[in-house]
């Protein structure tokens, strides 16, 4: 292992933990020693981190074992201090300054959910109630602007792509950024960079100075993907389906680039909440988009969604093809609609809370070789709950390919068994066999891809 | 009872208001019908009077009998609905700024202070439960800034004076603006507006555009002294105590201008304070001031001082007879102590947490008979403890002066009676005889006064 | 005389002089020594003498005889060496923000104006020229600020009026304020200071932090009528021509308070200009209006003009008895049907480029004995013309009462001699005497007024 | 010869053209029919093309030969109608706010450097008068920000660079960008691009959002280096001599990377000015540098300056191999004393008055065979003019490589012939050389180098 260049630091924050009261300064104390420490600490790693080249979020780890993070009382609030911290970070011994609103967004984040959980603030048994937890996250973290036109430009696909891929999604990037579009994404690298990037260059060409570039993460993914330079808003929720949640609330239309079973995932979660009948009439501007090479890609989900969900789902997005123009004013168009909505029914521009979402969607799916097993893989059920299925399905696939638990789950018990109607099952696998043909399942290593699956007719 | 002209309007909020949770706006509406809602409809009528020239809260209230209030839950916030409200606070049919931004700082405080108590968030049972409770309701009302030089300079004295002492208090007011100070007062008329209307003649001078006229105030009694219309951050706490520690611990330093027993009552709270055995090194600039013609009020008052608490007590404040630029001069030379002490000790800026505040000055004084005859108002304590009851007795005097509750215990058991050893008794009874004979005892109608007290040795 | 405190001190300039070529440097330094200092060392001391009470320039001279004011050349840029200067304008050795920048814009408008004409860059001998001049010295006090809406209302009338007009002005400001408009005045005390103040309030409540308090003056009348402290943009023009001028280009509409013999000019001047065919059609708000007690002194002018210039000139004003909130909603009314005029036109909202001014109200008018006897007070002409001679006639009655030069002419030579129809000396006569009757010809001393005019029929 | 597409459009100006008399309107008119309208073309072109990624100025202006340019004249002021304009430069048929920006920059200084010239207003004859015209020229720009301390470097170097210097470039730019320096190049691609880059990353991750991109050019070159879209600043000099005046004035430090020919006039050219006996003691920071393949580059050049000019020249600038941290805090430490010692003479931050540049850098020099010959490249002179000499020789030679005209003369007449001492021709005869192996010697097109020059002992 190569040894990294560290240093010392002392910082002092900036934002919302600037004026803190006693109590709250002695609950930030505990945080510094007591069981949220290890997930402050990885956070706080990965930050440092911000710009790295490394997506390994183990390497990042191991790479800098004597880091330390202490957190001190003063009177005044509280200061932190930093040992044998990665030196990237600082300039001539004063840390970059992004990088310090990113180390206080994740503190402050971390002890929002915690002294909400410790104080049973959150109501977790009903929909309303997680649903405001994520509003109350998002607020605390200054997130919501009221009165702003809608502009939030939610952009998902894969972290580790082609660099023609990523070419594109800095071009689309730069499209949406010149006619005005702000950009959030999973806040890593690759498509969750690209537009970002581009957007910068197209808000200085347009001298426009309040461009935002939201980065929604977890814990759990922070150091595999840490946060690009670029992010100016960081949030981060304490797991995927709050921020899944998050993405679909604070969005206001949302562009779908190539990626893996991730992103399938993503689209069905989105596709199942868009099928909800009380979602029917609501606008939400959602485009599939790739360059020319991915043609291939985009007919395949394409036609994996009709051959599922039917042409009724197909309804709610657009294809196009390597035209990023054309994305960016067809987005432009759609959130124009999504602003006449909001408008007519009185509801907020900052916060998506017509959204009908399903509780299915908002508790977490364990990927067992028994929940994989029982998923309901058929058509004898409303479109929108095999929508549910299915996005589990591309989870638990997810996870028995990259996620510790899932690899050994898998090691364990042989691949997932998924059963169901041919009708399904057959497109299904189709679409699996095409996302390894592309490479598009990402592996930790880089053997030859043996599928932790099996199609059961 | 002349009818007045009223209107109707509806208006949106402004500020924290304006991004809500659906549970905050249920919580709101609930304000609309609830047991809070006199409460908030009495705020809100003396704000929507702001300017008026009465200072009798049952004029006010009495002249608008049909003012109705009502809170509207729409998917995008909430919208008030006001019936029959005083046509003087539209220009043109829209409601006047200033005013709608202060009706809902009512609103925000009044629900804020609910909300606390329903999910009993605040420990009042402990000194630094109250000292935290009174700070998360001025940070809630976004009055706390981080990173803000000292310049808080609270004003007290009376809000019934006359022209000279009215004037002076403009005077003194210009001097402080003229130095980059803002004024914090009890925010209605008399001194309370004086030193408002004088510094914002000097900031505009002084090409200062961020001056601070800060109003703390209680729902109590607002409605008699209703905000000047200078006030440009409101905030209701919701008792007089609260309202005093918010006074002391959001200020750099007071100037205590002519009043009557309410006056002395917070001379004796700020010393009673100040005295205290840790509070020894803390630097508090103090002034006394008034006209020429006030030097026999300001020399009895001192006197009274020196005779009871000693002359340790004298040496935390000066006195200074009609020099505006002096008072002004000090008060900044002061403060300057003040912002060196806390970077020194690094405390806040904005809220000065090392001030000790006995518990004794947290919780309300019941001016009961017995009480008031049990006050200990005698050499044989620390003087710290002395002043506590020296406060209350003067706190009682108020009462059976004016308050509705004090007048009556006065008619059914006669005056109170004070007892003490005679070199505090003498001092007292000089210096109330004195307030008599000054007209500085305010009285609700204009009868000669007959003193609601009865010094006994 | 009273001896005053001074104070010696340095500044430097803020704004445009803050960056000067050597060149540039040069010219001010000559200012320094040469033949314009005594006009710049004279605006000086008026505006050190900002806020004070005296209106009489001869006792504010008087009073710093020894005040002298440096230019030093660094090279920097340049800084001022003041001598013997009013204390008053010194906070703690300090000077206040407002006198400095008022200071340096003196010194701006003066070295402009001198050097335009030095390098004679300005076309005097055409009224293109004129106007061509008034807006390059406006434009050069960065007082043009394009894209702004039209909202800058002139205020016209007496410096030194009664305190129940002066009440009035301050309330008629107050209601413009709350409609977000600006106030221009000369920017000395009476009417040039009440519409200010009460606008100030205004602006305080409404949130507005822009707003804009404008003072046209020369150099001729500053020390007369000193900066009031509200004004925030000062503009020295060179005589009153080209202040008048100023006022009709920026200004969207005019007020019109009680005044003496210089309010007569000026509504003469307005309507003479009015009245010109090419401006027949051009929006201008003109509003006379005065407290009840000032009933009678604006029949006798509606009286006049209906009896000189006839009804087509009652008809470009409206007269408003005691209405401040209409005064301003008809004025909030008139400058909308302004703001869409210059829309259409493609017309600057920052100067009025469409009215015509004709060359006669662009140059002076010397009120010698000939120039007065020869003014055609006659019927046989375009009614704009006669206007032009009325104005005149006004012009040079306010020289005989006050003006040095004007005084000591008719003290040679006896009363002016004016001669016309009878139709126009008859109401000139009654005017003139309610004038007098009402105390408006404002006196050197206190003496009864003995007229210096005599009319011929 | 491809099409483009191209498009009509009309707009309006942003700031100082926004507020014109109508004689400066009148001005502007004549501007697009006059002798100077090929000229604004020509710039407003490059413009439209700014990113392009084509350097060939031919190209550009033969890519659009339709294109025109015309100036309205309305009441309110101008607009610009553009017919057969490059497509790219709008989106949704709204041109890009910084290409609107740059086309009235251009505007701005063409007019400006006419008006300057038609009315006679600079002395070109002295020293003195051609500093103030730049001086004025940068003012009218609104380039010269009083009170902001010292902070802008100026980049030289190639504009066709290789990708590993390109890449050097933007890392030294990241570097600066991090300690809050801006950046002044000639706006072109290559070097003058690079560290605009790195800076606007690096500024947004500092949260810098008032970073300056300050571009510098001439209307001879403009077509050839179109902007940069980055650029935020655009200002037209006249001339190559005003042009680097203006650099040298502005910059606070000078980075020179790799380059050809032009590159060591540059040197050469401020080396002469530093050498000049009155600037011995004037703080300048100077810093050659490159990265590691630039190492041979930069050792030559600085042999070739110890042989020429001596060890005294090369003591005014630092050589750094590939440590972009390293130049970048010696050039924030050089600024440092910049800072210090304008400070101490009073010296203004936003132009260096101190600065001695003798007339002979002012003047153009014409490189005509004679003139050429008549170089005086002998060490039996100062060394500052000796530095003159070599300046102009290397400004020949890059004419006579790839300007129009200097390429004709060499047809006619064969290589420019520079005599000299050995001392001196020998290692400009080995610099020269090393110039071409390096492929440095920029050409039209890319046939094998055939010297322009004949060194004679």
């Amino acid at each position: 292992m190569v040894s990294r260049k560290t240093t010392h630091a002392s910082v002092s924050p900036k934002g919302s933990l600037e004026t803190l009261s006693q109590r709250e300064v002695q609950q930030l104390r505990e945080t510094g020693s007591g069981s949220v420490y290890a997930l402050f600490r990885q956070c706080a790693l990965a930050i440092l981190n911000t710009g790295s080249h490394s997506d390994n979020a183990k390497t990042i780890l191991e790479a800098y074992p004597d880091f330390e993070i202490r957190i001190h009382q003063q009177d005044r609030g509280i200061r932190l201090e930093l040992l044998n911290a990665p030196a990237d970070a600082f300039v001539d011994g004063e840390m970059i300054a992004s990088t310090r609103e990113m180390l206080f967004s994740a503190l402050r984040d971390i002890v929002y959910t915690e002294s909400e959980l410790a104080h049973q603030r959150v109501d977790f048994s009903s929909s309303q109630g997680i649903t405001d937890y994520v509003f109350h996250l998002l607020r605390n973290a200054r997130t919501l602007r009221p009165g702003v036109e809608p502009k939030m430009v939610v952009c998902w696909g894969g972290h580790s792509i082609g660099h023609e891929e990523y070419k594109y999604t800095k071009t689309v990037g730069h499209e949406l950024g010149l006619r005005g579009l702000d950009i959030c994404t999973g806040c890593g690298p690759g498509v969750m960079k690209g537009p970002m990037k581009g957007a910068t260059i197209a808000h200085a060409k347009q001298r426009n100075v309040g461009g935002r570039y939201l980065g929604l993460t977890e814990p759990g993914i922070i150091a595999a993907e840490a946060p690009n330079p670029i992010v100016n808003e960081l949030v981060i929720l304490p797991d995927i389906e709050k921020r899944l949640e998050a993405f679909v609330r604070v969005g206001h239309g949302i562009i779908i680039f190539p990626g893996g079973a991730g992103t399938a995932e993503e689209l069905l979660y989105l596709l199942g909440i868009l099928m909800h009948p009380d979602n029917r009439d609501l606008p939400f501007p959602l485009i599939l988009t790739g360059p020319r090479s991915a043609s291939a890609y985009l007919q395949q989900l394409h036609d994996f969604i009709g051959a599922t969900l039917g042409s009724d789902a197909q309804q709610r997005y657009q294809i196009i093809l390597h035209d990023p123009a054309q994305v960016a004013r067809e987005m432009a168009q759609g959130i124009k609609a999504v602003t006449q909505f909001r408008r007519e029914r009185n509801d907020a521009f900052h916060f998506n809370w017509l959204l009908k979402i399903d509780e299915q969607f908002q508790h977490p799916f364990e990927p067992t070789h028994d929940n994989m097993a029982n998923l309901k893989l058929t058509r004898e059920q409303p479109v929108h709950e095999l929508a549910a299925h299915l996005r589990r399905a591309f989870s638990g696939i997810v996870s028995g390919n990259v996620k510790d638990q899932g690899i050994r789950r898998i090691e364990q018990h042989g691949p997932y068994r998924l059963a169901g109607d041919k009708a399904i099952m057959q497109p299904l696998d189709r679409l699996l066999q095409a996302f390894v043909e592309q490479h598009r399942m990402k592996l930790p290593g880089n053997t030859a891809y043996v599928p932790c699956y099996q199609l059961v007719d």
